[in-house]
């Protein structure tokens, strides 16, 4: 198996193709080099510079679901789908950066804050979603999942937005109402907003790829391995947010590898949700004095409740509560050696990447 | 037939049962109760106040299409298509307000302007696009033509995103210089950001769901009807924006119900591409000097010159010819009665309603 490096070199490496396929396309129904040239810009800068883990794994399933290397061609279909999932996530950071009046993103200025774009920003936003149709159609258009494939993006990508939209109404970052959070409007968020698109997308379009359908019989039972992916990659994609919630408050910045924010961002987080269902009044009155102020001493306070509470033993609690759950539910997959089932190992590689991690 | 109010009043009549589906939807996900009222206040705001043309257009089209009224639920689907385009048009409205900095539209505050919105706007434009493809699914996902209808819209969409692009990048508010505009750069931006979504986009959904296929035999030729509409439909709707462009310049407030500000705003109009290619050195001066500027006087300097170099004229002369040729695409239409086919009176509708309109 070849390290994460080199596989992330490989899917790097189809991005100039597709970056390609996408310009010359528009230059092709006769849009204008200058609009060309923007164009280019707008996909180098905002779609290839993440970690690209949500697109890897879809190059990853596909691989687990054959059980061995792609061919070439098949290895591309996976990465313009992968490419996909990036695109759809450059198209939410893109627009999320502007309602949240974000400053920085991947180290450099966010594309609305970059020189000369301003609120064309909107316009390039919707341009990187067009993209998506755009190669799906180039690509998959005589593949008997074509309808899946173009379903699976226009619900995820309505799930994202719900998401968005509860999580802007519920934390405003220029008015605190602790009266708005709870843990249930946390989940809702946090599976509405990232799991569905982070989690199950990438995986249920390998599946798609991978001719699994949409329901088969093993071992005298019939198998829905769509609902069987997304019974376990929504609670994964919780587990893995609310880890990211919590490594914000817990972990030092030089091992973040930024300083957290969401206290004074007003986030709606795992970790004020639960601080607020533990809370004395006498603390909970320091969180609505406190909480989402740009003050690093009313930061503080937040935090010594945090403490208080106890937030780091229910988080060691809660972590190894879920990671045996699971754990559970991925053995209760029934498997077979049979092309088009699912695999345990698409999900066990998933958790054993997150269980734990520091960063 | 039934004149356009009635023709109206019942098209009007069909939003409420849509806005209901979409609210039940993401009711019925778990979306909270105010989110839900949220996004009811987003549709309500955005959709339905406007002209109804666009949407109104695919039911037209669908009744001339069967040579007869509609029966129930034809002409419930028919509404689902309209008021999709209308959806279309409120999501590009939406994020257009915001990068043009707009006021008002249709007489009340942009959205993003209205008490408590902002920038979450930019969510609520993406949602409005969310829904057609919801719409779609629950009401065309067995029909044979669903992918075709699924590929207009994301087709459609991605050219009206290019020509608000090159709209942008051509002639931004703040920024004035005329070398940028042609009376071809004029051309590709009114095809791609108008002509696509107002005109082809209602006629051929209506032809996709009165089950128009793509080619057919009649008097021994073969017909692609779609690309017959596309043929008509686009330098129809490059008439109606020259025509529009030619009104803000030209109609009396009074008679347009609007002062017109193409001038003062750096629009890349048809008057001012005209008169750039008819203007003689000193004349350009004057434009260069006075174009795009948020001073009346400076608007009234350009406006002489429009008069000097003959742009009404130069409208009348336009109009004329383009009429004459629109009139001899239309009559080049084979028609026959047989179900299914392109009736040329879809086109002579649409041209009639526009030719020598004043408003």
């Amino acid at each position: 198996m070849p390290d994460t490096a080199t596989k992330r070199a490989k899917f790097e490496s189809t991005w100039a193709r597709i970056r390609d396929e996408l310009l010359e396309h528009i230059s092709s129904v006769g849009m204008p080099a200058e609009a060309v040239e923007w164009y280019g810009k707008n996909l180098d800068y905002n779609v290839p510079g993440g970690k690209l883990n949500r697109g890897m794994s879809v190059v990853d399933t596909a691989e687990i679901l054959k059980g061995g290397a792609l061919d070439d061609d098949e290895y591309f279909k996976a990465a313009v789908l992968g490419w996909n999932v990036e695109l759809m996530q450059a198209f939410f950071l893109v627009s999320d950066d502007i309602m949240d009046t974000s400053i920085t993103r991947r180290g450099q200025p966010c594309w609305y804050r970059a020189p000369g774009i301003g609120m064309i920003a909107i316009n390039d936003a919707i341009m990187l979603e067009g993209a998506i149709y755009f190669l799906l159609k180039k690509h998959f258009r005589s593949s008997p999942y074509y309808v899946d494939l173009l379903e699976l993006f226009h619900d995820t990508t309505y799930q994202t937005e719900m998401g968005q939209l509860i999580d802007l109404i519920t934390a405003p970052e220029d008015h605190v109402d602790l009266n708005k959070f709870s843990l249930d409007k946390h989940r809702l968020i946090v599976v509405y907003k990232t799991a569905f698109y982070s989690f199950y997308l990438p995986i249920a379009l390998a599946m798609y790829m991978s001719g699994v359908p949409a329901s088969y019989t093993l071992e005298g039972k019939t198998i829905e391995p769509y609902k069987v992916a997304l019974s376990i990659l929504v609670p994964l994609g919780e587990y893995f947010q609310i880890q990211d919630d919590f490594l914000d408050f817990s972990a030092p910045p030089e091992q973040l590898g930024k300083v957290g924010t969401d206290i004074v961002d007003n986030k709606c987080s795992w970790c004020v949700n639960t601080a607020l269902a533990l809370a004395t009044p006498e603390q909970r009155a320091v969180l609505d004095e406190n909480y989402g102020r740009k003050d690093p001493a009313a930061e503080a306070r937040v935090k010594e409740v945090f403490e208080a509470v106890g937030l780091r033993e229910r988080y060691a609690a809660y972590e190894a509560d879920v990671y045996g759950r699971l754990k559970d539910l991925i053995a209760g997959i029934p498997e077979s050696t049979e092309r088009g089932t699912l695999k345990r190992a698409v999900f066990t590689s998933f958790l054993e990447k997150i269980y734990k991690r520091t960063k």
